[in-house]
């Protein structure tokens, strides 16, 4: 059966294959938080001619239902279709992030004093060609030369294949490479005077996969690509992919798809480049616990089961092959080390960027993009815990939600007196949902014009005709053009006021664990997408963030990734984050006492105890 | 195309295929010392019907022609075809080695006072399980109890990918499988109380590969199995492999043909026993030089070009599937190390078979296989070279020359009167060919019956029938019945004699080399296949073993076999085969100033100077 877009465009769906599953397998991905189980109605598709069989309309309201949209993960083809996909409803990727934005990196790399030392490392070697009198073998004449300079390395089949000839080839006057981490040798090289080879620092969100193509001769950043993990047709959050990897029996599955998205990613960059993927040869992964799992395969059952435990923390140095990683075969992939089962390599790295972890200053690190991470501490010690503050700062969970793409609202603000919003968009084009940054605006602005309560509730007494009774109880319009609406509804706002007391009961919960007052806190590092677009100013007024001096909040990018990068540049960044990890210490807040107080306190906008925040109190009495 | 046999058994030939290449497809291997070149003349069938092309008649005779004989690799058939092969063209493997010989194999182990640690250790845990409070990831988990252990271990990824369920499947109790050499940890299991787990001891030699399947929990012998090495169509000698594999670009073929054999004699083995081959977990390979090369796939050029360097000696422990034998897949596979590009492992298993390097008298070991290989020493010194005797002993290049199997001429004695044979037949049928024992026996009979001279030429005044002119010459009619004559011709003569010659030298410049008479020689073992039949008295006369008391000599069997065997249940005995491999001084007899002149003068029966001799002296002036 074939299914047309308005565009021309034509694909195949085979017999019994949901529209969903039919466009998964072309590679058009549409939005579906639940993984196509029909229950969070984001899939919309319009079917413009022909049969189609429903099997559930699911949240559809009746509108939606008369205008011809079904849920593409409930509908089966009968025959020949003619769709069209709803803009809202097509995953599309940020922005390319501007190469020009990586350049401070270098900087930080310098300011670690450490020296380039990718992952393998190049020994010049000229040995004595053999003769009737020294006739030992190739091996033993190697090992003779190494012995001298002290180096023991392990001599892998692979390696040993191409001994003979590289030796001879090159008149015994070689490069040896080697993986200092493994002790394994892995090739006889030409020598050159002036080498070039590449490396891929990789950052494996839960929602994103980005990949900086570096030069590691010169720590050169030459391209950086990005694109979502297509891991999220099996759920948006880890929680909901380590069921599906488990219990849905689909670990491979998970793990083929996001190599399968590092490897798009490499291919074109490569052609664009005129780089071998042959000479790339070294890789390594920044994300959490569960994207390390997922990526090497590794049963994830058991970091979703208390008492939470991951396979690995600390994961050896293995190859690209193991990984399916389509570059040189034997290229070391270094894992970021984790700390715990909702503490990843994703935070580590955030850690190494900050370098919160060298500076006598008590600096609070936060990095909030499908779940939220926390790190406090200074360069004598570090705690961290993770707080479950879900995906809807990333759109999940929100009606209208989406990420902080093109055709977001980013940004609104509520005329006191008239209750009417006025909206930023990114890429000032017309928007065609909400992100994370907008969320929290339009919850400061809706409490602060009185349209909610401190409790988040709609307040009866606000006279606005936005104000209205949808489908899932009060909402509130932002836009409206064209009978399609931007809103926020009563659930929505409770999933908002959710999250930020997640985020805010977790800080606080690790500063009561260390006995810190929130003022002895004197930087904040914001990081995650999501950081870059948010209002401090609303998002401590919303009760988020702590009410403290608003110049101490930094906002740091995509920190996973620049971990990644620094790491593949030096075996010193590497020991630097292994060291990082282990000087962090784990709060699960899940099962500590006081947690659920602390929780239940944040529900309120901004807090329960407006004593913590003071410059809140005062606005709010001013 | 289809050729038919008279059993009725029926095979395809491909179009421009050789019968000598239709046949090696389907497993039908036929004698042919030059691999297919039309040059050796052995591969002889006879065409009973059908159409063929035949390119080259070789060395057939005009008689053998009008027969229907044709070369099968000079021969192409062009329609279907019957075609009968003749019992001598047939390449057969030697009896079934009796599991029965083999017991004494657990008492040599016993005597080095060695215990039973194969390849893969096993170490019993008991961690405690993961608890909120103990919550590291399991890969640090077991680190730590090992490291209370003092056992520090590197994990490949598939070790990681089955530690989580292998760890809570048996309740934090496990066996710990791990390989000491490569310091790998390759999984954990359920503690079993009587562990039940087998090994493979192979003997890779160029022309048979044997297989001891071993209980390695006791060391018995299940079963053993034995085959021609299939690479044998690439050539009869390592000279000639070397050759294919290099300049013919066969390296690749020819590794798969002998991991093929091996494979070959697993599947059978494993079925009779109802041993499931995942429980194999172990091998040992033993073999000369370029046999381990070949097997491993390593380019062996440079082990034929001077200086002579392999790529290796001593090979690290690589896995089962690195090599392709279908056992467990990481199960470790153990080289016994070689010496030099032509002493290899199988002569290092020798001197551990012999236990020679422990004793306090000079012992003088000979490998005589399709090359021949000799130590000397004892406990405090070893010193080894290899003669190219070439194949002859196993019927290479030898007119009506086989390996020692039913129907060869084993024995032959000649009455000193009338010239008339008297021969013994292995198996007691009709004689097919005659074997290296049957050669010696033939060539000192005909020297001390006169017929044939001290350069080993036909004697002009013997008056008998028996010697004719031949095709190649004068011959000896040995057997003859309906035609089927066994011979010995002028050059089968000379071949046997310069064969011997090459092993006396070669033993006599050792000798020299340490400064030793041949008197200090207190025990000589022989091993190879071969040396279960040969005659001491005759061999001595001959000139191939030195003049000294009979009792001193020991038949070993294939000691090759046996050193795998005892590397392959323990790790002291890997590391004496090490200790052994790096006490052995080897000695490059074709560039020693002198070989030459010991070689010619061992061209003679039995030698020039017959004070070498002193038995064989007396006993031709009595």
């Amino acid at each position: 059966m074939k299914i047309t877009f308005p565009d021309g465009k034509e694909i195949e769906a085979g017999e019994g294959q949901s529209l969903y599953e039919a466009f998964k397998q072309k590679g058009i991905y549409i939005t579906a938080s639940c993984g196509g189980k029909g229950t969070c109605g984001k899939c919309k598709v319009r079917v413009l001619d022909g049969a189609v069989r429903v099997e559930n309309y699911g949240k559809l309201t009746q509108k939606e239902k008369e205008s011809g949209l079904v849920l593409a993960c409930q509908s089966f083809p009968e025959g020949d279709l003619s769709v069209e996909i709803p803009i809202e409803s097509m995953l599309t990727v940020g922005d390319k992030i501007a190469i020009s934005k990586t350049r401070d990196l270098f900087e930080l790399f310098i300011t670690y004093k450490a020296k380039l030392s990718p992952l393998i490392s190049r020994l010049h070697l000229e040995l004595p060609p053999p003769t009737l009198d020294d006739n030992i073998s190739d091996l033993e004449r190697l090992k003779r030369a190494l012995d001298e300079k002290g180096i023991t390395l392990s001599y892998p089949y692979d390696f040993m294949k191409g001994l003979a000839d590289g030796m001879r080839q090159n008149d015994w006057n070689v490069f040896l490479c080697y993986q200092k981490e493994s002790g394994e040798a892995l090739g006889v090289e030409e020598p050159v005077e002036k080498p070039c080879y590449y490396g891929l620092a990789v950052d494996i969100g839960t929602t994103t996969v980005v990949v900086y193509l570096v030069d590691i001769c010169d720590g050169r950043i030459v391209d950086v690509g990005s694109t979502y993990n297509s891991q999220m047709r099996f759920g948006d959050d880890v929680i909901t992919r380590i069921v599906n990897a488990t219990e849905g029996g689909e670990l491979t599955a998970l793990r083929r798809a996001v190599v399968a998205d590092i490897n798009d990613l490499i291919g074109p960059m490569c052609e664009s480049h005129h780089i071998n993927p042959d000479d790339i040869e070294s890789v390594v992964i920044s994300g959490n616990t569960t994207m390390a799992h997922l990526f090497w395969g590794l049963n994830p059952a058991y970091i979703r089961e208390e008492p939470y435990i991951p396979t690995a923390n600390t994961f050896p140095v293995w190859k690209a092959k193991d990984a399916g990683i389509r570059i040189r075969k034997d290229a070391p992939v270094y894992t970021v080390p984790c700390v715990a089962s909702y503490v990843g390599g994703d935070i580590v790295s955030g850690v190494l960027a900050t370098k919160m972890h060298l500076n006598e200053e008590i600096s609070l690190f936060m990095d909030i993009g499908t779940n939220g991470e926390i790190v406090i501490g200074n360069k004598d010690w570090l705690m961290t815990a993770a707080c479950s503050a879900g995906p809807c700062f990333e759109g999940g969970g929100i009606k209208n939600g989406m990420r902080a793409t093109e055709g977001a609202i980013e940004s609104v603000k509520i005329d006191r007196e008239s209750l009417e919003p006025e909206i930023g968009v990114i890429g000032d084009s017309a928007p065609i949902g909400i992100c994370g940054s907008g969320m929290i605006d339009a919850v400061t602005e809706m409490f602060l014009s009185g349209i909610i309560d401190q409790r988040g509730k709609f307040n009866p007494d606000a006279k606005t005709d936005r104000i209205r009774e949808g489908d899932d109880g009060l909402e509130y319009v932002i836009f409206s053009r064209d009978g399609r609406d931007i809103v926020l509804t009563q659930v929505d706002i409770e999933n908002i006021v959710r999250a930020k007391a997640a985020i805010y009961a977790g800080v606080s919960m690790l500063l009561k664990e260390v006995g810190f007052p929130f003022e002895m806190i004197e930087r904040v590092y914001i990081a995650g997408g999501f950081g870059n677009y948010i209002d401090v100013e609303k998002a401590i007024v919303m009760g988020m963030l702590p009410d403290i001096p608003r110049e101490r909040f930094r906002f740091m990018g995509n920190t996973s990734v620049a971990g990644a990068y620094l790491c593949l540049l030096s075996e010193k960044m590497r020991r630097e984050a292994e060291r990082v990890a282990s000087m962090m210490t784990y709060i699960e807040l899940s099962v500590k006492g006081g947690y659920m107080d602390e929780f239940m306190s944040a529900m309120f906008l901004p807090h329960t105890e407006m004593e913590q925040f003071p410059s809140v109190k005062a606005m709010l009495q001013g």
